[in-house]
């Protein structure tokens, strides 16, 4: 059941050799620089044919290798922000000879997973964790007396993140000892938000830049010597980050040191090996290039951040003509704006997964990236929404978990209609469990006055965004898979839905099947082999969560003998379960088989395997519905 | 209905005459001050009778009548953090004449709200909120080309708070004509937490302190004028703030004024007749004093922080002598934890509320405030319960939903047994639908491996902290009431619950009511109705949401005619839907009737008042019972 080969990954001379970091330790300091090389080689290679995210971890070699030169895993602890950028880490921590295995079902998660090894302190997949698991790791090794090291590796990006900022507060006060890399590789692209990025423009004009300019050379070349030398191109960038970093992080209590070459091993093992002798927290700031050492990756940083495979000579990528979810929803909610002014789009540092980058393009004055800052930019939407505008709000449903309280206490509860437009809502398969959306509707479906739909094909998925463009009355939510529904053509006139009203796509006596959204062809695939047992079978494509048309639910639960859901969502607070809870309250008894995901973490993996383990197939639906008929 | 009084309140002579904003900017100059006085007055006289926020209020009075002194909503827009400062805005737009109602059942609510006046713009009751909704709006006035004014207002703890970090780094490139008015009124009382703070002592010895102290005082000095001489006990405070406060904001790309006397009202008018007439984003300082003009408050700003009735003349309140559950839980895990070297605890910002002041005081060591900050609150609890610590992390039930992601992402995928001890879990009365805690059954029950529990009264709730304390497989949940529950007296030795089983408290075959938690109670007067009637009845404690007992549940079900559930909390996606769902799929169709909340937010009023109106009684319970019996 898996897609990786049994052959192991070709691994160079020296990789080959490494199974634990002691092995790291092992080599010869003029080694290091031919293991970077065949790290990047492996990773080149490997990720070509599985995905993965190629750039991070180009650029998180040399880091990596320093790390585990000089501090000692699992004794020490590395938290990684976001743990995409692990891959190296697990070449370093016995895991080199399954890196071929990454993301696919049953070999390497594409993430750190504490339970895949010891030296994964602690797992991730959403931004901005890091620094505060860290500095409870620090707590709790101050308490017990120890004297290890906690690193805490966060990127540029996680510092717009409010639980970063929030654990910047507290780092201080808490311990004495406490490392934070923050491993700077994004100031260069476009996706840069807020105040930094203009804090850096204006200091352009600034009477002091001249001297911390010579400041921050006068810093590299103590620190690093000759060494400096190959910063020289990027000295100017660096200064200015030295100047804001610097009164930034020493306004928290944190000694600052940088910018330093992150590709620079002999200095960033130097660095490390002085950093842990200090007794107060610190923060490193190292500068990469994503995609270091790959030439596609470094022409494209943002499709080379994460992909699927390429071919290595020249990173072309497979071209797909069907439109995904995200490729209509970004030309869709962009066309629906053009007719109406009132429209704003609102991203979360996800321009391009969301395809906002359409609306970005086409309307720039009324689209908003707030960086990685879901609870800001859910307010913000807010905000907009209390003075007539029409907020689409793009963030994947497993991210959307960030705004909970404000999607309560701001969205609902003022009756303000902002739009949750949620993708990657269903299982989200390669990423695994920290990215699967199978919660929102047991998040949502108990909140009041909160309208949520799932779309049974691209067509309706349409319809569905013209009709929340026009629910004015409260906060409207949709959910969509990740890539492609079904391939369905797009009528030339969308139509606006009724509200709460499902569609009978065909009337039948003996069973009724309700199949939302991504699982409606499953659920047409069982109609069709229940018709092949002699059964009269009707087939309702629900369109809404909430509210439910009850009306037709109790029509067609009453009138046949068995009802079956399908859904692509756990099964506990799910679709399934307010039908059941919808019919008992009617007094209707009719057996509801469910289709859905079981109370469990789900694991990453292509989705037909997933869906197959837990029995999410219309065979085990037609077995299911079966048990309640004597053919 | 009402607990207020049908006379309206005596209000003073100018305060009287105030119908609407305009009424404010018709008085002299000096005539102001005695508004000001006035107000006060009321305040005190009032909230003597209805509880509330008195501190804040008072702190503002100066504040509120100089923003409607300047601006003129609901052209301009005012948002108040969290908002329980918003009284004297109350009672300057057309609410004097009820402001002896606020929260109390119809009368005004204790927070803004947009549904209860236009010059409400945003409504508020959980922290952090204001400046991204502000935000909002500036953009959605410069996408309509308006010229009015957005000004947030947020207390200093607001700025420990993820959102408002989000929002600071999204202001600048976001608008230009944007005001912020920093309210800093805490810096004095112990709660302050984090680098802040460290950051004062730290600047004691720098060598540009006493240039920057000068800088502050002639600043003062110019703006102010002799007013500047009513601060001048302040001044160094003053200096310190402003030098901090300043290169924070400077940061952010806002300019920075004050820090000013936040009682002195012509310099308040002033100050903002200039902000008013800027085309940049600005941060005014001000500092106040938390129960300005009534000693008690000044005395005590902890408690007059919030507070029910009290004697005018000294500030006196009942004493109760039942403790109330927030009392059991910091007394129980402070005593635990003298046992137990693994036990810690870290609230966010309530160690009054939680009554984690008890062990903040006997256990200073593994006692953690993070500020209000519960993403980082809940990862912090991760990061000490992967180092083999056992993290209490005491949040309300309405402030967990910050933490949604966290108990999902990082508590519950990894396993780690975090105890979330959720008070106000359920109704919370006075303080209306922001605060009530009717959703975490809700959004817990699907999360995979969590444990969710609900004591029916305090001997049991001791027993569940114990029970907790010693559970290590994964994340815990206890979700308890504001107050009282029975107010049972304690057994000496705590017993440690079996997970998941419920318990059978009477034997019956006609009826099984499973009255959970809070409910329990009302469940036992459900049964003596029922049996007066003839029926036998079986009454059970459920104790455990999640995992459910399904062997009781089903052998229950399967031998009475009904079934009955009784929850503090919303029906949907609630303890009785949970129910209906494990009974379905057991093949047993025992209807189940449910006693809970309605899908809709629940207003404020006292919990009686409010069970009453929406059905949650013993009186309704039985008829609902009765229907399905012939008798």
């Amino acid at each position: 059941m898996t897609s990786a080969s049994s052959k192991p990954p070709a691994l160079g001379p020296l990789l080959s050799t490494i199974h634990s970091p002691a092995d790291v330790k092992q080599l010869a300091d003029d080694e290091l620089p031919d293991l970077a090389a065949e790290i990047r080689h492996t990773l080149i290679d490997c990720l070509s044919k599985t995905g993965g995210h190629l750039g991070p971890n180009l650029g998180v070699v040399e880091l990596s290798v320093a790390l585990h030169r000089v501090f000692s895993t699992p004794r020490d602890k590395f938290v990684f922000d976001v743990s995409h950028q692990g891959y190296v880490h697990k070449l370093l921590t016995g895991r080199a000879d399954r890196i071929d295995t990454i993301r696919t079902y049953k070999g390497l998660n594409g993430f750190l997973l504490r339970s895949e090894s010891e030296h994964d302190s602690y797992g991730a997949g959403h931004a901005g964790t890091a620094l505060s698991a860290a500095l409870g790791m620090a707590a709790a090794r101050d308490l017990a007396g120890g004297d290890n090291h906690i690193v805490a590796v966060a990127g540029d990006a996680a510092f717009t993140c409010g639980p970063t900022l929030e654990a910047l507060n507290n780092i201080a006060e808490t311990t004495k000892k406490f490392i934070v890399v923050l491993n700077d590789n994004e100031w260069s692209i476009d996706k840069n938000v807020g105040a930094i990025a203009s804090y850096f423009n204006a200091l352009q004009t600034h009477s002091t830049y001249a001297s911390v300019r010579r400041q921050a050379a006068d810093f590299v070349e103590k620190v690093a010597g000759k060494a400096a030398r190959t910063l020289a191109h990027r000295v100017e960038e660096g200064a200015k980050n030295l100047l804001f970093q610097n009164v930034l992080f020493e306004k928290f209590g944190m000694r600052y040191f940088g910018p330093i070459d992150g590709h620079d091993l002999p200095l960033l093992i130097r660095t490390f090996e002085h950093l842990k002798t200090l007794n107060e927290p610190v923060v490193l700031h190292i500068i990469t290039e994503k995609g270091r050492g790959y030439q596609p990756a470094l022409d494209n940083p943002g499709k080379f951040h994460g992909l699927g495979t390429y071919k290595i000579e020249d990173g072309s990528t497979d071209a797909t003509t069907t439109p995904t979810c995200s490729d209509l929803f970004g030309r869709t909610v962009t066309d629906m704006a053009k007719k109406d002014p009132k429209i704003v789009a609102i991203t979360a540092a996800m321009p391009g997964g969301t395809k906002l980058e359409i609306f970005k393009k086409e309307l720039p004055d009324r689209y908003f990236d707030v960086g990685i800052a879901e609870e800001h930019a859910a307010l913000f939407a807010c905000g907009l929404a209390t003075e007539g505008f029409r907020p689409f709000l793009a963030i994947y449903s497993t991210f959307m978990q960030r705004a909970y309280d404000m999607i309560v206490h701001d969205m609902a509860l003022q009756g303000l209609p902002v739009r949750l437009c949620m993708d990657r809502g269903g299982l989200s398969g390669d990423d695994g469990p920290t990215h699967h959306g199978l919660f929102d509707i047991g998040y949502l479906r108990h909140i009041p006055g909160i309208i949520h739909m799932q779309p049974k094909d691209e067509d309706e998925f349409v319809d569905m965004l013209h009709t929340m463009a026009v629910y004015d009355a409260g906060p409207s939510a949709i959910r969509y898979p990740r890539g492609i529904i079904k391939g369905t053509p797009i009528k030339s006139s969308p139509q606006i839905l009724e509200i709460g009203k499902a569609e009978v796509i065909a009337d039948g006596t003996d069973v009724a099947l309700f199949g939302l959204g991504t699982l409606f062809e499953m659920a047409e695939r069982t109609k069709v082999q229940l018709e092949a047992r002699g059964l009269s079978v009707a087939l309702i494509n629900p369109r809404f969560i909430k509210p439910l048309d009850s009306n037709i639910i109790q029509t067609y639960a009453a009138k046949c003998k068995v009802v079956c859901t399908f859904e692509d969502h756990v099964l506990f607070n799910g679709f399934g379960a307010s039908v059941i809870e919808n019919l008992h309250d009617a007094g209707i008894h009719t057996p509801v088989e469910r289709i859905g995901w079981p109370d469990q973490f789900v694991e990453h993996g292509k989705p037909e395997t997933l869906r197959e383990l837990h029995g999410l197939t219309a065979e085990n639906a037609t077995a299911k519905v079966l048990r309640h008929f004597s053919i």
